[in-house]
Order: structure tokens, then C-alpha cells, then sequence
């Protein structure tokens, strides 16, 4: 039983369905030679350690290697956050949302605040308004403590280094630390046409989660904390999480390879630039897209129908609230892929 | 700078220093194909499943995969014990020592209480103690909720299907729940000569951590559950953690390997083996074990002077109080190795 | 230093800044007698526990003197609720807004969940939305686990028993448990003049908050609970939170004295009387009242400049941004309080 | 139907048993005048403040009342020692013991790790061992964090200024912080025949409870913390505990009254008095007195039999395994009391 060509699947669905990068996946091949000590004190561990100082541009960052973004953003902000802070975040943003209670469970009780904005992006209005409210010093209240910006968002939208720059200045003016969430961060970095560290170091942030699953990695996220107190927290922190990979020469070599020599951003820039392709094309199908896509992420109205013919069609993609589609692009998301994703579309929009 | 052949390290720190089993690293590699929902809605996890469910006999085994053995036991025991409730187990057992309070982390409060025991092994009767000291439903005591037995224990002695059943029979007459810590279950199905499920299964294990990473894993273990309430739990539980892995076909694909017509057993049957040459070995000069090894692992008191002659000569062990050393052969271990190991410490011990 | 009559603090804060009520004071008094096994063995609690059956009309309900409010809500929820669970409330409640995350340190990470709802009351509406919005069974979302009622609600409106039972239907059919704030409960009873068990037991709460503190007591309020699961956990639950009091005794005796013959009716119908002779008596002086206030609380839109007439007029009550004033009764309100707030609101207001 | 004097019961099972001190009653009830701002912000707090800093001698001391001393140990030793910490106790201490998981909930995971000593009482030997078996620094293990000491201990023991200046030394110089479980404070003081500073302040503690209850409070016992970082966390650890009280002008007035004019301490030298009377008329007896009784409390093993009838004579008391009985005297016993309880074990044990 042969599908014909014009309903093999086409995964639009998330970037984290994409496999492996052959390069990570050398890597930990690579690593598979002699025995090294166990809980990070490998040369691959060193080396990452060097290379993410060296990449960041901050002499005391510190990496750790976690299996998952959840654990990634859990974890760093349980030691941003006293258990009984808040998280100021959008309404939107994975770690209220899709988390399972994952921030409150490692914060040891912080609680998360969502606040509007619109494409899913925080404003200075917002925090401050945000501020204006909080009782600061009534032990009723819980405090705010840290502000997490999503960049990209789930919305696929990007915050600028200048945007990130003037909400981490009023966060810090009020004593909050500042967290990113960075489970696509080197589409961001990409989008932004800018070096990492302007979009992180120099715009402010303490600590983020650097996303690597989604962008070709095989089994590790990792956060990135440039805050000595709580890289010290996050040494006890992570163990007791059991997220110390026993053999973490093998997490470390993927994220060796990543950030080296670009390949991060390589990969990124793929995914990318299949989004800009399929975005353009869509629109000249008149397909109605909810938001410009700066990333590699797209949200359309189609209605129900279209839906149905799209899925008909072959191409697996999420399905959101009021006839909206959700399509991701990978780093293995072909130029052929795309041509055949609008070939579908015209006929299913027609 | 060559070292002399007499002089290259041997790894005998733990089995957690060695590699990956070549046909799990391949099994990664083959299942990097294509693209594959995310967090367990793969083929591989679906296959996995089936897997446990037929290996230990139970048609109702749940299988969660985690990143470290600190996950798998602290996670089960969350699901297992309730806030206020006391986990019984060795006081060697890693679940007190080693695990950095990860067990009253995702317990929500729970105890452990170490009880006594000759060669690391809980009796009936330190069991029954235990119960005869508590004050059942007195909420000022944390009450007795888990029965945790590691096998083989952190002393390489491993309990016998009839040990395990006698204890579980005595917990669960009193309403407790039992988990093993199968850090290196491999190694304890080996040794015991049995079907994997009459060392759990039939003995009355109500959960395990099934350990892969020290016997050839890349990047995982597992919570096997047998008990569907805590099952149930997990679900949430695991994932609130961090543990739910985006891409889990390639963890899950580690493990299938691993289960698939003994993999596992054969790979421990080899350190098994290993050990069993270097204790006669070391037995014959005349060195002190401080017991039979039954695993992979030995204990022999032999001075701080012939301890540092031991590590002169290259050899990688960890060391004890009271001038004790560690062995600890892996999968990786070769005959050759083992047979290094006793030239060099018949120079040193003579 | 005399201050004139005109000028003589009038207390309209809150309940809270009340005395004891002399009844409940002299209970404690007469409780002072020989000595009596400590933690909750003694006469007065057991006392207390048929009562609490009795007024509630429930032969199972268990009764916890905890003591505050916050203790009272956040471990009866964390009996209700799982970790990873949510609880469904107004999203002016308490639980979110006032206790500085009690509800996450004690349930282990639940998180509260704020609904939309005019004058501070859900709607059926919003509950179904919050179910059409949950991914049922998906681990990345905190799923519905309780609906939390406040009654009256801290805007000083009152749910209808039918209102209630309309509620914890439709929570129940989805399997959640339902509990209700009642910081000021008698308050709420006296104001629908139904039986207690009607706005309660026979409405479909599982558990509630038997405020007493804002209507006489010195210093015990108490957790009621009808279900069964979650009494056997309270038992743990309030002792591992320090709040089982030594001499319970003296705790009993307060609410032996609140629920008998009537007293907590009585002095919750003193402080709805005040009120509604206090709001009949603003509303002539064309004050504009936010609600009809159906308790013991009134808010009322005032500005800025008459605000700071009414405060050195020497009235104390608390400002709400946008001009707004609230003014709560206790059951210490006397007619000649209401009558002087008045004589001083004319002159402000004029 | 009434008892033969003979039979009278008399109170010997602990001083929780026994009622309120009038001089307290009296203070409550006198503080029950006029409104009071709720949480704290009211004047007898404030004057319970100032008092504590005198008493104590220590000019920036904090003090948070609380319901229960399970209460006032946990939440001290949360705001001490981080979620990744073990606190060095006593191995019979209330903290692990007693508490039903108190501690490991509030610190979010803490370790309570049990020392062994003689009469119930920590050597500097044993703490220093403790340090010795500790693997600093590694995240694997619970990291010694607090040093707690309990006085009196459970056995009726009291360190010395000096044994404490000891111990307290030895920790700081690791970096411990310093607790002390002071749930019979006042019987601790009075038995050294110190200033009460010399036993805390100059001592070494960082925080300590201040019991209040068994010693004639009504409804509170203390925390007093010396150590800034902690007391800023503490206001928001007791208020998401729930234990701030509402109406905590009562809570106040008690331990106003208490530490007033040294009436804490006369009330304890009545309990400490009873106690030598009654062990000089034990032993006179040749009843076998397990250790010298220094504060309000004795254990003596008298067996089975005589165990039987001294409580046919009437008195209440806790049965110890082996044998032993515990009696505690309290403020209320009185020389009649304790005549009366040595004519019937005269009986007894002839």
C-alpha cells in the first residue's frame, strides 16, 4: 500500500519532530572513545564551559546541560527566584502554559504572572503597570522577581536587542533578575542579524535556556547563567533535579558541535529562511497570516475547510482555537519541501 | 611525552566512566530518520512499551524514560510515597546519600530512613523493627509508606528472588509500597542466573528503575511501574519534571536496543565476568576482599601505601576510609584489562 | 492632646482589626480548667467535631482548627488538588491574590488559575471555557483538579445556594473537587437566610473555610471537610504545617462557642445590619456604590478629594486605586458608629 | 460517682497538658480593647519587639510569632538552610522525629541528618565527624547547612553557655548557621541560672524558638532570629505558612506578658522546682532515674509491673519502651502535686 507522491506527509508540525544533525550526531560518535569521569568533570564538559564564555562574551558564564526545555527554564529560574517571588512573563509563554507546573514545582512555590501584550511580546508598559500594582514588601503579595522574556515567542515573533535592552533596564531597576527563554534562540539570533551576545549579554539577561533540541540536537538544552549566585544554586540545583547526565561527555559533545564554527546559527538560518520562503508564498495564495513571521514559525486563518483539505493533502501541522494553522519549519525543512507544501496549498485554498 | 604501555590508565572508577554499547549508538543512528512526533508519541516509545511489558511479564508495565538513575528512583519513589510518608531502605543506599535531596524534592517532604544491615542488605528483621517502632497514624511521625531495596546494592551484593520476595511480602503486609533501585539491574539478573521477573515482578516489586546508562546507554534509564495508580501519576510527574525528553525516539530507541534479545544481559554478563576473573585474581595475592563480589563491583582493604602504589601505576579507582579501595568493571572491560590489572598489583601489593 | 469627638477613629478597615467577641473569650476562660491531653485529644475538640456535624448537617465532616484563613485555604486545597494540578477561582481570590503563595508551597506546586466573572463571582460560563480550553490528560497543562468559590467574595457579594449548586455540578461532572473561601462565612449564611448545610453540604461543596477570625474569634479559623480522602490527609497535611496547636483545647473551645445556639449568626447579622444601614445611608447622600453590598462590605467611588476629607474626618477604611473607598462592618458596628460615619460622610461629601 | 482522693488523676505526660498562665489569660483579655490593624501592625507586636531585643540583648533580633513550635523549628531552619541542605541534629531531635516532615516542607527538601550523643546531647567529636564524612562541595550530597541543637533536650538535658560556645564555633567555622530548638526555653535559662543571653546571643544561635506554650502561653510560641538575611526571608515564609495571625495583638499580648518582669522564667523555675522535689523523692525510693533530671522532666525505668500500677494510682504519664516511664512537671504542679505522686509510688513500687 504506496501513497502516491502528492500525499506523502510533510511535517510542519514542530521543529522538535526534526531529527538529528549529522554533525551532532558525529559528535557524540566522536566522544565514544575511552572512558571518562562521569557528572561533567570530562574534557568536553571543559571545552563547552570555554566555548560558551567565548560565544556569550562573558568571562563567568556558566553551562548546564539539562534534557529538556522545560528543565532548562525550570530550573534557572528556581534560582533566580525565591519561592515566594514571581515570574513576570506573558500570558502566553510556555512556562505558565505548557510546563505542567514544572516552575512552581522546582521554585519551591513561585508563582507565574502572565501580563499582555500584543504578538505575544511584553512591553515596558506592561511591566510597569505591572509594578504599579504590586504591594512591594507586603508578605501577602508574592513579589516580583524575575521578568522571562520568550524571544522567539510562541508566536513566532522576535524582540529586538534594543527591546530586550529597555525591559531588562526597568526590570533591574526594581531589583528583578532577568531570564529568556530561549528554546529557539539561535532562530532569534539569526532574525535579529546580530551576535549572540547582543541579544543576551549586552542586552541585559542573567540567565537564559539555550534551546538546542529543536534546532538539531539529540538529547540537550542547556542553560546559560551569567549570575555567580545562582550558577553556585544551580551546581545543588540541577543534581537534586537529576538532570546531571551521568555520561555528560556524550550531552556536551552535541553542544561542542553546535556552537561551533556557527553551526547553531547554519542551522537556524535554514529553517529561517524555509519560513521566509513559505510565508511569501502563502501570501501570494492570499492565505491570511496572523503576524509577519521573523522566525520560523507561521500562524494563518484558513477556516475549517482549508484546514481539513490541508490536512488531506498530507502536510502535518498543528491546529489552533478559531480556524487558525500553525506551520513550523525545521533545519530539515527543504527548498523542495516548501515548493510542495504551496503546490498543496493552492489547490486546498482554491 | 609517551607514557610507558605499564602506565596507561585503567578504568576501574566506575562503570558510568565507560562508553556506549556500539549497537545502541547504532540503534540512535538508525532512528534518526525521518520526522517523529515529539515527547513519546513515537513508534520507537510505542515499541519500547511492549518491550518491558513483555521482558518482565506484566501487561500493565509502564515505562518512563528519564536522563539519570538520581531521576528514575526519586521520581518513582514521589509517585510511590506521599508527602508525609518515610521511605524504609539501607542507610548506605544512594537514595539517602547520593541524590543530593532530590527524593524529598520531588516527593513534596518525603523521609528517608535508613535502616542497618550486613553487606548493605536490609534484613526482614531491621524491617520489622522499624514497624515496631513507628507510631502508625500519628501525623507528628512520618509514616512508613516504601520499602526500597537496591540491587545490587552499593556494596555489589545482590538480593535473591526469594530475599526480595520475603521483604516485599513483610512492606506490603503492612501497606507499603516497594521500589527497587535497579541502577545496575543488568548486573543483578546476571548474577541471580533468572528471568528478569522473578526478581521483580514475581517478587512483589511495585516499581524499579530499570539502569542502562552504567551497562552501554548513551542518555537514558527508565522507571518501569507496575503499579497503575502511581503509573498514572507519573505521567505528570515526569513531565512537571523535566524528564519528558522532546525527541524521546532516540532515548527510547536506546533502550529498545537495549531489551531486545538480551542486549542488556550480555553487556552485564561481560563486567559480570570481568569482575569475577579479577576478584579470583586478586584473592590469589592474597589481597583482602571485604566481601564476595556477587556483581561488578569489589571492595578490598589494602593500605594507604600499596593504595598509592595501586594508583602509581595507572590504575583509576576510587578510594575509600580506612585505606579500602573500589573496583568496578563495565561492559567495557576486556579480559586483557583485567589481567593488566592483577600484573600491576602483584608489583604493588608484593 | 484631646482629639474632639468629631475626630474619634471609627474602624471600617476591615473585620479583621475587631476585638474578641466577649462570648468566645470568656469559652476560652472557662476552657482554663485542670490540664487536658494535648493536640487534639481533648474534650472541647471532640465537642467541636460533633457540632461541626450537626450545623453542617454532614455525619462524616471533619473539622481542622487552623490558625488563619491562608492556612485554612491552602491546606484544604492541597488536599484537594495534586501537584500538578490547578484550581479554577475568581481571579480576584484570595488564593492567588493575597497569600503570598501559600496555595503552591502546600499543595507541592499546584497552581491557581484565575477566571474572569462580574462582581467577583464565576460564572457557569467561565468554568465551561476553562474546560474547552484544557488539554485533558496532556501532561504539559495543569489540569482542572478543584473549583474554589469565594463566599462573599472580596467585593462583598454573595453566591445563591442554587448559584453554588449550579457551580459545583458542572465541577463535579469533570471531576473536580470544589471548595469555598469563606473567610466570611456567617456572613454570607445570614445574608441568603438559608440554613448553613444549604449553602454548603447540600450545594456540593467538599470542603470549606469556616472563618471565624473576621467575626469574633481570637485566633482560630478551620478548615471543614466532607470528603473522606482528603480528611485522612488533612490529618498529616495540618500537622506537618505546624498548625495542629499544642493546646487545641483553647482553639476548640472558641469555635464550641461560635457554632452554638447560633452566636456566629448573630454577630455576622450585627456587622450585615451596620451595613445596610450604612450603605441606605450613603446612597442618600448620592454616594456611588460599585454594588449593592449583600454583607458585610461596601466600595464605593468617592475620588480623590473627598477621600481625604473622609480619612481626617477620622474614619478608618482602606483606598482602592481609581478613587475608590471600602468600608467593612464588623460585628462590633454599632447603629451609633453608622450614624456618626454618616454625619461625617455629609460633611465630606458635600 | 466520684474517684477516692487516691485516684485523682495527676498531670505528669507533659506540660502541654497544662492550662494558661492567669498573668497571660489576663493580658489577652486586657488587649481586647479598641480596633487593631490585623498582621502585625499593632502596638503590642511592636512592644514584643522592642522587649525581645532586650531580653536578649541583641539589637536587631526579629521576632515572628507562630501557632506551634513544629512551626517555629521549621520555618526557622527554612529561612537557614537551603532546599539543598542537611541540617546536623540530635538523632533523637523533635525535628526528625516529631515533626511529620515539617522541615523537608518548608526548607523545599532539606535533609535532617541525625548525630548520635550521649543523653540526648550532640558532642563537638560527632559534629566534627560529620564534617569529616562530608564530600564539600559536591552537589551528590546534602551539604551541611545548619547545626540545630535542642534545649533542654527530649531526655531533660541542658548543654551549658560554654558547651554551646563550642558547638556553635565549631559550625560557623564551616559556615553553618546556628539553630536552637527552645521549646522549654525558660526551663533551659532558669537551670543554667544564666541570662538568658548568655545562653543564646553570646552563645552563638542565629535563631532559636521561643516556646512559650508548655510553659503557660495560650495559642503562640516564637521564632527570634539574629541573623538579618533570615528574618527578611521570614516574613514571607510565615506569612505563606499561615501562620501570621490575623488578630495578632492576642498572639503579641501573650508574649509580652510571658517575657515581661521574668515571668516566663518564674513560671519555668516552678516546673524546674517540682522536678527536683519530685526526683529526690524517686530516688529516695530507689526508683532508677535514667539521668539526673536538670530541667522539668525525668525518665525512669521501673518495669512492667510497677509501670501498671502507678497508673491504677492515677497518674498520666508517657510509657517509654523498656520499662521506663517519662514524667514532666509544668508550671501547675504544684509541692501538694508532687507529695501526692510520691505516696502513690511509694505504693507502687514497694
Amino acid at each position: 500500500m504506496t501513497a502516491s507522491p502528492a500525499f506523502e506527509p510533510i511535517e510542519l508540525r514542530s521543529d522538535n519532530a526534526a531529527g538529528v544533525a549529522p554533525e551532532m550526531l558525529a559528535a557524540v560518535a566522536a566522544a565514544n572513545e575511552g572512558s571518562a569521569i562521569a557528572y561533567g568533570g570530562d574534557r568536553l564538559t571543559a571545552a563547552l564551559r570555554e566555548l560558551v564564555r567565548d560565544v556569550f562574551e562573558h568571562a563567568h558564564a556558566e553551562v548546564f546541560p539539562v534534557v529538556s526545555g522545560t528543565a532548562a527554564n525550570s530550573l534557572a529560574l528556581s534560582a533566580l527566584c525565591p519561592p515566594w517571588g514571581s515570574v513576570l512573563c506573558h500570558e502566553s509563554a510556555h512556562i505558565i502554559v505548557n510546563e505542567g507546573g514544572a516552575t512552581s514545582l522546582f521554585s519551591g512555590g513561585g508563582v507565574m504572572r502572565g501580563l499582555p501584550g500584543d504578538q505575544y511580546r511584553i512591553s515596558p508598559q506592561a511591566v510597569q503597570q505591572a509594578f504599579d500594582r504590586t504591594n512591594w514588601g507586603d508578605p501577602h503579595h508574592s513579589q516580583p522577581a524575575v521578568l522571562s522574556l520568550t524571544c522567539p515567542t510562541d508566536f513566532g515573533t522576535v524582540y529586538s536587542p534594543s527591546q530586550i535592552a529597555e525591559l531588562t533596564a526597568l526590570a533591574h531597576s526594581r531589583g528583578l533578575r532577568t531570564h529568556l527563554d530561549g528554546a529557539r534562540l539561535a532562530n532569534a539570533v539569526v532574525a535579529q542579524r546580530c551576535p549572540p551576545a547582543a541579544l543576551l549579554t549586552h542586552s541585559g539577561i542573567d540567565a537564559f535556556s539555550l534551546g538546542a533540541i529543536k534546532n538539531g540536537a539529540l538529547s540537550t538544552d542547556a542553560i546559560v547563567c551569567f549570575q555567580p549566585e545562582a550558577s553556585e544554586q544551580l551546581v545543588y540545583r540541577v543534581k537534586r533535579a537529576g538532570h546531571v547526565a551521568s555520561k555528560m561527555r556524550f550531552q556536551s559533545a552535541q553542544l561542542v558541535a553546535y556552537l561551533t564554527d556557527g553551526l547553531w546559527l547554519r542551522l537556524a538560518q535554514r529553517a529561517n529562511d524555509a519560513m521566509a520562503q513559505l510565508s511569501t508564498g502563502l501570501r501570494a495564495l492570499d492565505m491570511e497570516l496572523l503576524a509577519e513571521p521573523e522566525a520560523n514559525m507561521l500562524f494563518a486563518r484558513v477556516g475549517a475547510e482549508a484546514t481539513e483539505r490541508l490536512k488531506a493533502s498530507g502536510l502535518l501541522f498543528y491546529e489552533m482555537p478559531g480556524g487558525v494553522v500553525r506551520f513550523v519549519c525545521s533545519f530539515q525543512t527543504t527548498a523542495d519541501d516548501v515548493a510542495e507544501v504551496l503546490r498543496r496549498a493552492e489547490v486546498a485554498l482554491s
